[in-house]
Formats: structure tokens, sequence, C-alpha cells
């Protein structure tokens, strides 16, 4: 798979927990913090899809934990869609930390859904198109 | 002041931070639940305030952080009405430890805003009239 | 799979994101909760597991998102031990809301790691046959 | 007061509440990002300061919320040292949005702590020093 975006961010103080590890629920807010990069990078930033009354909920994730990160280090995520249909895309992440060791892995799904009766629908035909435009060229 | 209302919780594995202490801005989210629990005493979920269109955003907050919190420790929170205008409310918390001991004491205001603007508002006098009344039976 | 303990919480305002969900991220800090809670249960809190030079870290997830949990309500979680050995064991989740809905359901598996070293290791046998008498008993 | 050093952040999903806002208790969380930036600047991050066995915990704050911050907005926090003695040290913060409006301000106290017995020491000359010089140049 060819990685469609690389971003960055430090682990902070509050991201710990007292083992000295990232708490591996923070995981998922950088991933989605990626994915939506991802987005912003091709010109559909998410907050424009909420405005469209479209929400992208997580339905399924899973995650690998290979290495802990620690406070303060610089953690790497490549973002790469995997699969996607007008319903629902597949991202796959992969957290390297400063010395280039993988670190976490992960699979996320979201599902298109409308946000003011909360079911699942198609996305817009403009969206759909500029993702797998990403995809194709992934 | 007297206390209207104590409520209790358990520090879980990821309140804390790489210190071995419960992260200081954890502190904010169990008042902000002791006060929507004391709302629900007086038979005022804050979630049916939410329903009408009014919100309740914080303001300014003061905490005095004396001794830490620990991973798995119940503590308790005293909680009390301070001041109350139509607009306005000031909330006192105190929050113990198992062994009796203050550990955390907290001022925090929160304005009654109508979510549809985001403007300051009167809050409904039914509310109002409630507040008014545990206040006084403190 | 039988389950070895019920527990529950209530989805607090900060849990919450503008969607008006439970962020996913949560489900994960309040699995953590439910899985020490069982260890309490049996007599062995975490901890004290800590206290012994053991640390239990996440080194697998798969969470299905079925329903969004909303700000106040109370969530049930059903944990069991799906299987164990003396380096590993992995648990089951199931999140009821308050309608009896399944909303998510979650496989965590866990390693028992020396901390002084980050190693895998055995967990103490006192630790693994009160475990395996619960699994017995589920 | 002259500014020491403004760093920056973006408003995450998992960052906002249902209210549509960046939920109260985060703003702790980029000051202390803040800070450790400060820090960082000078040439002493603070995991080595940790690492030297001094902690650096929070015991006061105070905050004034003005405007909210909104999902996706970049945030920037005017970060400056306002007092310092060998045993405690107390940072200002601004922070301001994207239209340049001051969203949220702070007044932050943490303390000089040795690590290994959890009490008030004067922290190592050399940091005192570093910060002294930093506060007269401000």
């Amino acid at each position: 798979m060819i990685i469609a975006l690389k971003t960055h961010f430090r682990v902070s103080y509050s991201d710990t927990d007292q083992m000295g590890f990232m708490h591996h629920s923070n995981y998922l807010k950088y991933y989605e913090t990626a994915r939506w990069e991802l987005f912003r990078s091709i010109g559909m930033p998410y907050h424009k899809i909420e405005g469209e009354g479209i929400i992208f909920p997580v339905t399924d994730i899973s995650v690998k934990y290979i290495k802990p990160a620690y406070y303060d280090q610089e953690i790497s995520i490549d973002t790469a869609i995997k699969s996607l249909t007008g319903a629902r895309m597949i991202f796959y992440f992969l957290a390297t930390n400063e010395n280039g060791e993988t670190i976490n892995e992960a699979q996320i799904t979201v599902a298109s859904v409308r946000k003011i009766n909360n079911k699942a629908c198609q996305m817009p035909k403009s969206i759909f198109n500029r993702l797998k435009e990403l995809m194709n060229n992934q």
C-alpha cells in the first residue's frame, strides 16, 4: 500500500500514564487527526463535510501496539486509504518513533452517515471522486 | 458554606500521568460531573436543560492543588453553590481522599447561554427558582 | 462465553464530541476500568500487581462500534476472560445501553511485562492461578 | 509583560464536546505543552529535568474563558514567566484564535518538587539561572 500522507505529533505530558507510556487510548485521537489531515491535504477539511450534514463516525478499529511511545517523542504517522465505497472507507495507519522503529499499526473503518437522522448514506459524489482519485494515485 | 451534594469517583488508570499523579486537567472533568449530579439531585438533569436550548459553559475557574490524587483512590467531592444570578452561577468544590485529607479545592463559574446564538441569557425561571431554593437550604 | 463481571458507567460531558456521541477513544478507558474491576473482584487490585513490578500493557485491540453512546446514558459493560497463558490474556467486552441495546463490542489483549526492563514475562503464579480459577468458573 | 514564546495548536476533534466547543479542560493540556516548549526553547526540555529527579507539578491555576475555541481552528498561545523563585514559578498564558481574538487567559503556578519524596525543593541552580535570564530578556 502506498502512503497518502505522513503527519507528525509529539507525545504530550497529558498523553502519558503512570506506566510512563502514552496511554493506549490516545493513538485513536492521533489517528483521527491524521485522517482529517489527509482530507485537508486534498482540499476537503472534515469540518466542511460536517457542514454539509455528513459525519464519518468510526465503526471498527483494530490496533496492534508494538512498542510504547514515550513523553516528548516525535511520532510519525503514515496514513493510507485501504478501501473505499460510497458508504464506507478503511484507513491504514503506521506509527514510527524517532529511531525509525514501528511502534503501532492500525486499521480504522469509518462510515458515511447523515447527521440529521444518524443513518448510513452514500457520501456526496464530489467527496467520493476526490478520495478515489487519491487512492489511485497512492 | 453548607455542602449541597457529596459525590465520589475513583481515579482511573487513564487519569494518571507519568508523575504517577492524576493529571491536573482531570479535576475539571470530575467537577463538571459533580455539578451536573447536583442538578440531577434536584430533578433537573443537565441534558434536559440543553434540551431546552440553554447551555451552561464555564467562564472562570480557579483551582488549588493541595495533594496529588493517585491511581485507584476513591475521591469524594463536596459541591456547593456559592452564588447565583439569572445569568451566572458560581460553584465551590472540595475534593478529599480516602484518608480524609483535602487534596483539591476549586471555584468554577458557569454562565447561562442561549445555544442557538451563543449569547448570555437569563436562565429559565423554573431552573433559577429550584437552584435558589437549593442554595437557601444548603 | 460466560460473563465474569458486569460493571457500569455514566457517559460524562467531557466524554462527548461535537457529533454528540461519546468519542470513540473513550471506550478504551472504560474497558480498562472494567478489567481492573474484574481483578479487584477477585482480590487482586491492579495497583498491587504494579506494586510487585509487573505491568499489563495492551498489545492488541479490536473494537466494533455498533450504536453511539450519548451524554448521561448509563452503560453496562460485561467483561469476560477469553483466553489466558502465563504471559498474555485476552478479554472480551460487551457494552449495553439503558434500553438493553448492544452498542459496542471489543476484544483486548494485554501482556505480562516486567516493569523494570519492559520485557515480556510470566505473571506470578498466584495471579495466574486466581485468573485460571475465575475462567473455569465463568 | 513581554511574551517569551508563541506556540500554536489546532483544535482536534477529540478536544470538542457536544456544545461544539473545545472542552474547557483541554486548555490545561495545551498550556502545559506551551510551557514545556518554552523550556525546550532555552535548551532545557522538561524530560531532562524529570531525568534529574525534579518534577514541576501544578499547584494553582486560574483561567478565564472569554470565547469558545472550535474544531479545526488554529489557536496561538503566548507564554510568559510572570514570577520566579527557586521553588516556584508562575506562568501567564494568552490564547488567540485565527481572527486575532483573545479567547482565553490563564495563570498557572508550578512548584519545584523532588520526585523521590514528593517534597518541595529548590530547583537546580542551572535551571533557575537559565529561567531568570529568560525572564530578564522577556
